[in-house]
């Protein structure tokens, strides 16, 4: 059995259930946090799990750079290399790839591209790009798509998505050949040096969590550019190939925000009610929450991260830009309504010291904030969604 | 009652155990970790906590460019401000800005020097570091000196001396004059904004660790360049000037370690016993374990901390410069003799590679690794010691 969502309530085309995987099962719809580089800037794992983190995600094209595919599978993959025994999904690399607009090129067999670091040289295709997520071990991975660029006519946008759904098809067959490969799947019967940490949330050893015969799973990628009908297209034919959760990619690219939102609501429409559904790379608070109770499973997004370590703060009473004056003698908690250990520790005056001060901390402790509260947000919704009515038979099956 | 030093066991010239303060009992001898700005770089105070560190110094100087003395003090001084209700040391500012080498100016009212910052013009004479010291509000507070440089000749490290000897008695006469002026004086009755955390190291309110009377301490300096008839003299008109603590300062200017250990074992002579002692800026751990075993009670430096954001580690092996290829698939701990939260939780390889990629979580995991090791190997010096013999009353008065 591959990962799998266990719908347990409903709430017009909202869901709220399971997302099972071989690390652990994850509350849905859920907001993953960003690790990058096998790391959220800033934040260790066991404040990770203390917050109630998951599921994180993880992007190939960095990992393939630094430290290397080969490195993470030689350490065992990468719940293993970053110490965390809980769920990770990684991107494919197609969109970081294709935002190197002036550094690659893209072909029918894949992109070559020059590393943002070094300018050396590397090539991804559908192929490479399972064999890397293979070789990473995360417990969901993604196909290799083409993220349309913003704006493109339609002639364009079709030519790109007929070549993620060639490429789609590519994954498949690859990642079916060799999906047996996946690092921890040698490494169950292993002794591995986990943590001797005694409190309840530090991980198990590897193989505990991972019932016999659970495995990665290869999701697949909606395109389709703006065009409702390309997308309602994209979205049927990759249903076709078959896959066991499906994305919707190609957005949060330029386009307003109104687009995205009509996008997405019209492309949910065409997704299997029964699998996950994944917006990726979306949104503020108020759109992973609208987004959760339009029906998506699953969102992640750097702006929490980001927008930490640039200062900008999520609270209940809306966006604080830490770095303001009027905070310098401000007693209070940043929110009042948060029970976030920032929060509940420190006032403004003092976030705000650390933050015009280049301090460390203040990118530590902002970006525990904004996590906790892109969570606490999801928490919120599949609270909401709970207490709306039990799943129907009918609602699994609409 | 002031802060003062309850010796509990010595063995040789080696004594050990509890500081006391108005913000608790700290075990000695004692390394301090450096917290420059109200932060220990990277580390949050629930961390500190963990850690098991009782005292934490901060610097003068640097508060008081950033966020300012008066901020700290309106915000109810820097227990408050910082959200830590342990014990807190500030220096004077003397070193630092005698370290400006070229942007201070000495006369014998005090110095005038242009801030590091933006070179805004300020002035600090000794009323004006203890009126700063006062404001900020830490237990133990230093008396401004002239931090004699190095190499000096003797007439230069005497006249040096000489200003420093005049200083401590205005810092003296203004401390005792103003010492009632310190922040939580105030506050101690009135209803303080702290953590409504539950775990058993959350901060209780402020004002519950003081009991009445207790207040801020004034701890002299001793100086004397590189000469031990000077320090020694420097000494015993310092403790006539009467002080309830004294510092040994003016070292780690420069000169080599064999000098600064000669001149630290011949000062240490001349100290009281039955008072704390304290060695400013110093060293590496073998030299902490050395100094503590000499009769040292107190010590600080920057070495763990600004070390470990330079990827050097300290460990039971030696140090570990942990940007070396060699440890790139290394799934060692990085000190498998380490009990630390790094330690037990992640590999060198994946130590090596966050400090590789410049990520944050490096700076983080590597300072508290190291502020660990220096705390452990007080741990294990203050064992030491009470593994010796019990205080006799002669040990106490020798």
């Amino acid at each position: 059995m591959s990962v799998h969502l266990q719908i347990e309530a409903t709430r017009g085309a909202a869901r709220a259930g399971k997302l099972i995987t071989p690390h652990g099962e994850v509350e849905t719809p859920v907001f993953m946090p960003v690790g990058t580089l096998a790391s959220v800037k800033g934040v260790s794992q066991d404040l990770l799990e203390e917050l109630g983190v998951e599921i994180l995600l993880s992007n190939t094209y960095h990992l393939f750079l630094r430290p290397g595919v080969e490195t993470v599978r030689r350490m065992g993959g990468l719940h293993r290399f970053m110490s965390w025994d809980r769920a990770i999904l990684t991107d494919s690399g197609g969109f970081q790839v294709f935002s190197l607009t002036d550094l690659r090129k893209v072909t029918e067999e894949g992109v070559a591209f020059r590393s943002h670091l070094d300018g050396s040289s590397h090539f991804l295709s559908p192929e490479k790009a399972m064999e890397a997520q293979i070789g990473l071990g995360a417990d969901i991975i993604m196909a290799f798509d083409e993220c349309t660029e913003y704006p493109a006519e339609l002639a364009r946008a079709r030519a790109s998505t007929e070549l993620t759904l060639r490429w789609a098809e590519r994954c498949k067959n690859y990642f079916e050949e060799h999906k047996s490969e996946v690092p921890w799947a040698r490494a169950e019967s292993a002794e591995v040096r986990t943590a001797g940490r005694t409190n309840a949330s530090a991980p198990t050893r590897a193989g505990e969590m991972r019932p016999p015969g659970t495995r990665q799973a290869l999701f697949g990628i909606v395109q389709g550019g703006m065009d409702t009908e390309l997308r309602r297209e994209s979205a049927e034919r990759t249903i076709d190939i078959g896959f066991p959760g499906y994305a919707i990619g190609g957005l949060s690219v330029g386009e307003p925000r109104e687009l995205t939102r009509d996008i997405v609501l019209s492309t949910l429409e065409h997704l299997p009610s029964d699998q996950p559904r994944y917006l990726m790379g979306v949104g503020t608070p108020e759109e992973i929450a609208e987004y959760a109770r339009s029906g998506v499973d699953m969102m992640d997004c750097v702006l929490p991260t980001r927008a930490a370590r640039h200062g900008l703060l999520f609270t209940s009473e809306g966006k604080v830009s830490i770095k303001q004056a009027r905070y310098a003698q401000d007693e209070n908690a940043l929110d009042p309504a948060c029970d976030c250990r920032v929060c509940q520790r420190y006032s403004r005056a003092y976030l705000r010291h650390l933050y015009s001060s280049n301090e460390l901390l203040a990118q530590v402790l902002n970006t525990v904030h904004n996590l906790h509260f892109y969570l606490a947000t999801m928490r919120t919704v599949r609270a909401w969604i709970r207490a709306g009515h039990a799943p129907a038979a009918s609602a699994l099956q609409m």
